[in-house]
């Protein structure tokens, strides 16, 4: 397996592309995404668990019942979520690409994000359709990422090419993060492509497992969205046997595809809304899997040990705490605790008591923009990681005035 | 019932004293407090849910045992929690209230809040215990009060009369709240005294039915404290016959209870560390009484719902998007929300779709220090109200660097 560059257009046989329609009033902001494959792929998705959903998540589910689907059509600046007539819209966004491009309207996946709750209009995207179709290209991918940009301050992309039975197979992702991402099945917006043949039940599987360890372990803001949506397309054109079962195959496609999911994850969690740090939890020793997962996603969701990761303070007191409180059964007694980053590593406790350790090394660790706090549970062998960011001052601002 | 001054002295045979004994650097802070009964009297406490818990917790638990208990000792600017020696430092803590006061060790609650994981010296309590001792009065709540602030800005007390068989009973007092602060058992701490004869059992059983709808339904920052605490001291001084199960007296008694911790809980969330705002939850029309305490919860715990109130942004979208995420079974085709203030109130949301409201009007009511976010689920008659506070930079400031 190796890097690639090209995310949704690196695999073969698909096209993307972004524009500004007018959805947003910044014209300099891209509003409208769209990625097509040549052919009809196998499709699978995860959806938001909020009780309160998107319109485009209703659509979507219907559309790939089948298992298939052609198309992914985005737009940001509106949620289209909690509006009488959000179905209508989200079935038109569907219906417009129909009627661009050779693809049925439920092959579709339809995905909108932005406010919740204000009226969205096709007007700007039906007058815009023809100049978005007229613009796919097989570099429209970083158009296409910028294009699902919400208070994202990058874009976020990645691919792999890697071999299935002597053929090369590419899989990449675009993802758009920033806030209310919290992880509760699928936490924010990712639209993966790739040209392996997979059954829609094998991709479905894939998707399931690795989210698991990837976009279920994001938070960044404890809220969970009401549009999230992780979509994946596989067209079968790079030309391996198709994968049916498990096997080795499927591990190696499962390989890839977490090696883009928890790429685009960190890329997510360090664009955090207000975020100057990538926090990663890495929860080690653990009698169960479930355990190290609550425990490492715990610590990332605490207000306060994400306040003193702001701050460079090593409070591991906060991190105990959240421990404490994560639901899972732990010997508090046989905790250590560490925290590194790129310059070097600091043990603060053991067995759940403080150890004596130098301020100024704790400092210079914690003012680096990737910190790893580094819990061993000193139970077991299972090990997880959780992917957060540091809560600022810029956090705050861009929340207390988002909307007007 | 009606209500007057005093905090946990106004009851009768209660007296109280609070000093700067050294455990804080800064010598114009208070920092050890004592409340004590002229006799033994009932005691209740629920603690709290974090498995990382305070040494004083598992001192205190021991000590209530029997249902009784005489004095309360408690320091703030170190929690006394993840110290090797934490229990022996409680116990000494115990000790020392014994040697200068006619209570027996155990029948002393004890309690420590402040930075987890830092050593604590028992030195500069027994050096001032006698002076914390003698300084005892009838007027000493306020000091009191103040020695168990943390980030605190203004002192928390409340206290009402009332009457139980035409005797006169008193029941107050004091809180310690500011961060750390979210519904899990107690939620901070909390020190009340009554006058009011009533047996441990029935003063354990009306506290845990109070909490269910004050104490668990406050939330400042998500994070559950390891050293949460709601302590209360029934001596019988009033001379009322005793409460010794469910009926007349029991409700009487429930409800001056419910008067005094309600208020400290609003003032507990208007204190939040930085809030500017106090925001009041009300659910209503809920099908089950758990769901609207779900809900209430919920929307107050959103940190972008927060930040959008310190914005004065009337952004109901995430309101819905919190009430979705509750994990409350709720249909949000039916949902009602306005937002109201002492000056008014604007209705934003029917039927779980936005309605047209005038923006003007919002931001006036948005702008006040008392926001009622009101949420009607027209699903049954079943009504809840949770407390909390908006998300400010100063939240962000107070725990960037708190320990250091």
């Amino acid at each position: 397996m190796k890097w690639i560059t090209g995310g949704v257009c690196a695999a073969k046989g698909f096209l993307a592309s972004g524009i500004h329609c007018g959805i947003r009033k910044n014209k300099t902001k891209k509003d409208l995404a769209l990625i097509v494959s040549g052919t009809r792929a196998a499709a699978a998705s995860i959806y938001t668990a909020n009780l309160v959903k998107g319109a485009p998540i209703y659509v979507t589910k219907d559309n790939l019942a089948d298992g298939y689907a052609q198309a992914i059509i985005c737009n940001s600046g509106n949620a289209n979520t909690c509006n009488a007539d959000g179905i209508d819209i989200a079935m038109g966004m569907c219906d417009l690409v129909a009627k661009h491009l050779s693809v049925s309207a439920n092959d579709v996946i339809v995905a909108s994000t932005g406010v919740i709750g204000q009226p969205l209009s096709l007007a700007p995207m039906a007058e815009h359709m023809a100049a978005l179709a007229g613009s796919l290209s097989i570099q429209g991918e970083q158009a296409a990422a910028e294009a699902i940009m919400t208070t994202d301050t990058i874009k976020k992309e990645a691919a792999v090419a890697f071999e299935i039975g002597g053929k090369t197979c590419r899989l990449g992702g675009m993802a758009k993060g920033s806030g209310m991402i919290h992880p509760n099945m699928a936490t924010m917006l990712v639209f993966l492509t790739t040209d392996a043949a997979i059954t829609p039940q094998m991709l479905q599987k894939a998707l399931v497992l690795d989210t698991q360890d990837t976009f279920h372990m994001v938070s960044v803001d404890g809220d969970t969205s009401t549009n999230d949506m992780v979509s994946i397309l596989a067209n079968g054109q790079a030309g391996n046997e198709p994968i049916e079962g498990e096997g080795e195959a499927f591990e190696v496609f499962c390989k890839a595809l977490n090696a883009v999911t928890s790429t685009l994850c960190k890329a997510i969690a360090k664009d955090g809304e207000g975020a100057t740090k990538l926090l990663s939890c890495i929860a080690k020793g653990a009698a169960a899997k479930e355990i190290a997962r609550k425990v490492a996603k715990s610590v990332i969701c605490s207000s306060l040990v994400k306040s003193a990761m702001f701050g460079a303070d090593a409070n591991w007191g906060r991190v105990l705490c959240a421990i404490g409180y994560s639901g899972a059964a732990v010997d508090v007694s046989k905790i250590d605790v560490a925290f590194s980053s790129p310059v070097g590593l600091v043990a603060v406790c053991k067995n759940g008591a403080g150890i004596p350790f130098c301020e100024d090394t704790a400092k210079d660790i914690l003012t680096k923009d990737e910190i790893n706090i580094l819990v061993d549970l000193n139970d077991g062998d299972q090990t997880a990681t959780a992917w957060g960011c540091d809560l600022t001052y810029d956090y705050v601002k861009i929340n207390g005035d988002y909307r007007t």
